[in-house]
């Protein structure tokens, strides 16, 4: 059982802002306040005295597993399943990758290959592209996209029957905070003799999340949402043992065949040869300042308790649900977006409304910072490290007020820019 | 013309540790002291105090092109013709992608595909490794991977003809420190009606580059070498433009496909369309905290006159072959693997030595930093706008002395571990 002194103690661990409400953490947490000395004592002692020497008295050639292991502890998987590196999208493409390469041996009852690869229209954006352009670059193997609704994804995973080669998804969608049950859809996908992709952008550090209890194939996400890693923070990419196991046996070629994913980086031969394990999913020189960032980003999550944690998001969440229904019940016109069952919940909350582009500009000019994604969603992250219940008693009250008074209603909060 | 006060100035924007002299600038690159500061200050404002709004009030939307800019004034290169993003392996990949898709429909002789890819067997093995990689990847293009001795690089790109897609070489060798002659190169391979990706990481702020007045059509390159971008700094991609519009007209897709490749990541569209121009090779949220420290390094470089920096770099390195060979005359099994020519060397001297690891760990206790590659070769990279002429004479007094000592004949100093 925590209290909420439990996290008025984290939320001392950050920097926030004052006079901040800082309701974007879905976008890009907040810096842990132990970060920037990691950062700095990595620029001016592992990089300015040490030199080239900290690739092995810093332990920089390790990096990608031994941050890798650390994200691993976060989501329910083994320490050798994870490596961390590149951007999400880049990862995207190595899973695919990888999917289509434990598919290529596997039998079916007709000679027709395994090629359909489903996946939620509403899915960030990226990993479909990543797709599509897989789809272009490899077109001989006639990759099959279905990007499908939500409501139609269980019966499109059905009727490609053994067809069937990958379903990726997003577990929490980006604009509307609904989630998915990753057991059920991983078993159902499953049962086809498919596998399953899980994006875990709106996930890691949101909640526990359990990827092999889930037997969970293949996983990636990104470190500078709720794991607050920074901007940029290097990516993950989680494989299961057995398939990691089967790729070795199988002798196949990493994905991006760099020289991070050689047996013997540092032998210099100039043939190819694989390194056996999730090191095959390296690539090239890692980021030594980002990873210094999320490696201590991970640790400070390594010390909280991921329950707490999910049953703080839901009582924020709830309550702001409910806070903001009751100040605005005059104002039809803004209406909840997020599912209100708690296991159909991530651990944000949306509003949709027909200015709600203005709306959150109002917002952020009072300092309440959330986001907002096209057409019409409003949309506010919950991050009960560094949240307090009085911010959600605070934020609800502001948009009340905003909607009350039309504060919103002025030119320069229509004028649209570039916003993540 | 150029003194050595002009030398003496650069020097002091360098963190260089007392007592050491470091030769080992093409490998990891000094701390500009610039970087510190620029590096905390990205973490605790950018990041910390104005948290998402800095995707537009630092600019983080535009690092890959901004700093892309940047490392173009240094190749000789144009705005807009130049990316930071990923690494050099997977620029690598995305450069051979390209090239494949620029020769799509070149016009030949015959009906056989224009399928040959050269490169040199002493390359950097991750280009070799890329290539082997998209062979596998693409084994329908059946690729024609021919990676010979550079005694044997004219002839194979005649024997190629018009079967001739891609040659690929990286412009200093990474052993020996000897150079190709781009321009003649590069003439030679267009001759066959094919494209040259050079690879800069030896080249870039060693000596003056001039990519489109070679009439380059692809390069690639890191930041962390004689850039001085930190380690796993963002790498490089240069594309001609006359390249990048013939691939708009053709409307190709972006070799990976991630968002930041979109023409709107922004709004969230489903469907891929890539990008026009030189941002169709950003793949992922850019790196913030690797790319402040590498605009640092890269603002410095804009202030240098890379004229005289060659200068300089033959001075130092003529001073330390002769002081060498003098010094260390009674040991022939000391050879120098670098050219003497100038035209024909990098800003690195290497020497053979079948006892070179022993050796140079020998040097490095005595805080002389060099490094080693297999089988038998002591690397010196010379980075005049922090090595005083006072280092090259000391550096070969503490070689020949080790040499004389025979200080190398130390169990402690041969047992090999992993040094990059």
């Amino acid at each position: 059982m925590t209290t909420n002194s439990y996290f008025d103690a984290f939320r001392e661990r950050f920097h926030i802002p004052i006079g901040t409400i800082y309701l974007d953490g879905n976008s890009l947490g907040v810096l842990p306040k132990a970060t920037a000395a990691r950062v700095a004592d990595t620029v001016e002692r592992e990089w300015g005295n040490d030199l080239i020497r900290s690739w092995n008295s810093a332990d920089w050639i390790n990096t990608p597993t031994r941050v890798g292991d650390k994200y691993a502890r976060l989501m329910g998987a083994n320490a050798g399943e994870v490596a961390a590196c590149d951007t999400t999208s880049i990862n995207v493409f190595k899973a695919i990758l990888t999917a289509l390469e434990l598919q290529k041996n596997t039998k079916r009852n007709t000679n027709t290959p395994r090629n359909v690869l489903i996946s939620d229209i509403d899915n960030f954006p990226t990993d479909l592209y990543i797709a599509q352009g897989l789809k272009a670059l490899l077109a001989e193997r006639n990759l099959d996209l279905r990007f499908v609704k939500r409501e139609q994804m269980s019966e499109t995973i059905d009727a490609a029957g053994d067809r069937l080669a990958l379903v990726m998804l997003t577990e929490v969608d980006y604009r509307t905070g609904e989630r998915y049950d990753m057991k059920r859809v991983t078993a159902h996908v499953q049962s086809k003799g498919a596998l399953m992709l899980w994006d875990l952008a709106h996930s890691l550090c949101a909640f526990p999340v359990a990827l092999n209890d889930c037997n969970v194939d293949l996983a990636v996400g990104c470190g500078y949402k709720y794991v607050n890693g920074g901007p940029g923070a290097p990516a993950f990419i989680f494989v299961a043992k057995r398939h990691l196991d089967r790729l070795d046996a199988m002798n196949s070629p990493a994905p991006i065949s760099g020289w991070f994913a050689h047996e013997a980086p540092f032998a210099f031969q100039p043939e190819f040869k694989t390194i056996r394990g999730i090191k095959r999913f390296s690539v090239g020189t890692p980021p030594i300042l980002q990873m210094a960032a999320l490696e201590t980003a991970l640790e400070m999550w390594l010390t909280a308790d991921l329950n707490a944690v999910r049953e703080q998001s839901l009582r924020l969440t709830d309550d702001f649900i409910r806070r903001v229904e009751w100040h605005c019940r005059d104002y039809p016109l803004l209406t909840l977006a997020t599912p209100r069952e708690h296991e159909r919940r991530g651990s944000q909350v949306s509003f949709r409304h027909p200015e709600g582009y203005a709306i959150m500009q109002a917002l952020i000019a009072r300092n309440v910072i959330g986001d907002f994604r096209a057409p019409d969603i409003l949309r506010f992250g919950f991050t009960p490290l560094y949240l307090s219940e009085a911010d959600v008693v605070n934020a609800a009250q502001h948009l009340a007020e905003i909607l009350a008074t039309r504060e919103w209603d002025q030119p320069e909060f229509k004028m649209k820019h570039a916003v993540t």
